[in-house]
């Protein structure tokens, strides 16, 4: 087992990865400072993991909500079947959550605690890569809204997070690329060294070879970590992290929530930002074939959906939290590890980038 | 024009009182950091105010969304309104929210912005007495839940709090006296002083004498001010200002939201814990006395309502927030101006209160 700690003061929390986590129970209790949890998971883990983690926690009073499988439920409607689920069984203020599943139960679960008697404790149990090296670290959380993605949320951190990395021998593959659009994101905002790591080991990655998947993650953990830790609010540097993220939330909304998965359209997005770094002359024509090549190996989709015309991008891309003042602020790459946030760049680099489908 | 401060290190914010504020621009903008606002006011309140609020803050993008009128309306499902108006009408991080009404309508303009983005800028323009000087002072903010009331929510603190007491004008006698309850609320817990000056001037405030509802409104929104200040998340001594509450949420929902005003509720609650107090042997029989007096005489119903039985009371308290870890804490009364907050009393004090509608 790897253990890491993201460091945020008192909210400071324990990040543990390894095989068979579940099935210790004094990494989850020793986080635990009441006599209930409500596990919240969907109808597609449940059937796998859920009486092993209930089976783990029997010294507490542990209840259960199952939530349906799919971004599109991710919505305000569905979150009130947690609050139900925590009055109907009596949960007081000491009562922690806990997040069994991908990305969608984690943020929703983590903004059910966070609003629920204005604010509980909750642990997050990622089972999907995604959720292990990205949604479950750093406190974000939150619903969708139909007019756009995680416009409703809260920062709520978690109590912590056990990552047992057997739970990824039942993701399907689609998922696991997915999973990996955003390990590779590390590599490229400021972690060269790792993006020259995974060029190396991507296919042992998508053969799930144990001691490549837990590096992986513990190495994208801790640089995400390290992010949040100097700006927990995302008032300043933590903007990095949405490299990929404001073509992708587009590209997501456009196609409908479930059409894309959220890792796809985040590689996608990443190509989209590289060629636009590269034809605004910022990344070399060697390090966008290197980028768009990983993320190709990688599983995933290089190229926006064709049905989705420029202006409707533009429009989509307006809306994305990271509009400040009007003004849309990417993040870009100046090489392969050197991420910036910016709001200076020749509109036309992204009008182009937007209306072609291959790289200049 | 009176101000006082509601001091939270670098969430500190003024509240103004006096009358005619809604018409003095530099209060409201002073607090606002964008171009931008979203006024959340109801039916009742939007064709008396918010013309007016509007023309004070012609300089800015004022859009404006008008919720019905009612604590039934004070759900999940009415909140997403505020959440679509904004994102029609593409509001950004920058955004403040305005909340021109009552307690319904600041709790959820809070929420709304403590969740929009995962949090904006909110503003507080109470326009009845309760929320002047209760419900707009402190940050709590939220919503309801069939199962119980507030159950879903954030702390959220506002930038500025604007009172226009001329907006009492408006209000009906019924809810006069329902905002009186909290105001006796803060001389019954730790300001026997003000306790007594009510004694003196609830005719006076009844009438709605300018000069004695500023005094009155001023030194409510300091006594609250100052417990919020010394424990801004309720992890101890705010717990003091629930008195009254744990009774009056149990009338509330018992009854259905609506059929009791919060302020009437809480006031038979807080005759209902000045009579355990004195069953108790806390509380002499003369102050008990007192209570009952002044608040039958701010026009507040002093009686539960006799269909709602011990056993339904009881459970409706259980589910009540300020249950922790399963044994019940109440606020009472060790004498006027004298509340603390215990689950240390004899449970039998507790059935004889609910099973007789009359003192001992």
């Amino acid at each position: 087992m790897q253990t890491l700690t993201v460091e945020l003061g008192e909210r400071s929390y324990p990040i543990h990865i390894g095989q068979g986590l579940l099935d210790h129970p004094e990494l989850l209790q020793g986080r635990i400072r009441g006599r209930t949890v409500l596990v919240v998971t969907n109808t597609t883990v449940a059937p796998l993991y859920l009486d092993r983690l209930v089976r783990t926690l029997h010294d507490l009073q542990v209840d259960t909500v199952v939530l349906p499988d799919g971004e599109q439920y991710k919505t305000l409607h569905v979150l009130d079947d947690i609050f139900s689920a925590l009055l109907e069984r009596r949960h007081d203020r000491g009562t922690t959550l806990i997040a069994l599943g991908g990305g969608v139960v984690g943020d929703m679960t983590g903004f059910a605690a966070a609003c629920y008697q204005r604010g509980v404790d909750f642990i997050q149990v990622p089972t999907t890569l995604l959720a292990q090296v990205d949604s479950s670290v750093g406190g974000k959380t939150g619903v969708n809204h139909p007019l756009g993605k995680n416009m409703i949320g809260a920062f709520h951190q978690p109590r912590c997070v056990v990552i047992d990395t057997t739970t990824l021998d039942t993701l399907p593959d689609r998922e696991l690329s997915a999973g990996l659009a955003e390990v590779i994101k590390y590599g490229l905002i400021d972690d060269p060294e790792f993006f020259v790591w995974l060029e190396d080991n991507i296919e042992r990655l998508r053969e799930r070879e144990p001691t490549a998947l837990i590096h992986a993650i513990h190495r994208s953990c801790a640089d995400k970590a390290r992010v949040v830790a100097a700006d927990e609010r995302e008032s300043g540097s933590r903007a990095l992290l949405n490299l990929g993220h404001t073509f992708g939330h587009a590209i997501e909304t456009g196609m409908g929530y479930g059409a894309w998965l959220h890792g796809e359209a985040v590689g996608t997005g990443m190509v989209m930002a590289a060629r636009m770094s590269a034809r605004l002359g910022w990344l070399s024509g060697e390090d966008l074939q290197r980028t768009e090549r990983l993320i190709e190996r990688a599983g995933l989709p290089v190229d926006p959906p064709p049905d989705l015309s420029p202006g409707r991008f533009l429009e989509l891309m307006a809306v994305d939290k990271k509009v400040a003042a009007g003004r849309l602020r990417l993040v870009l790459l100046k090489g392969i590890g050197t991420a910036v946030v910016t709001g200076d760049f020749d509109p036309a680099a992204l009008h182009a980038t937007l209306s072609m489908h291959k790289a200049i």
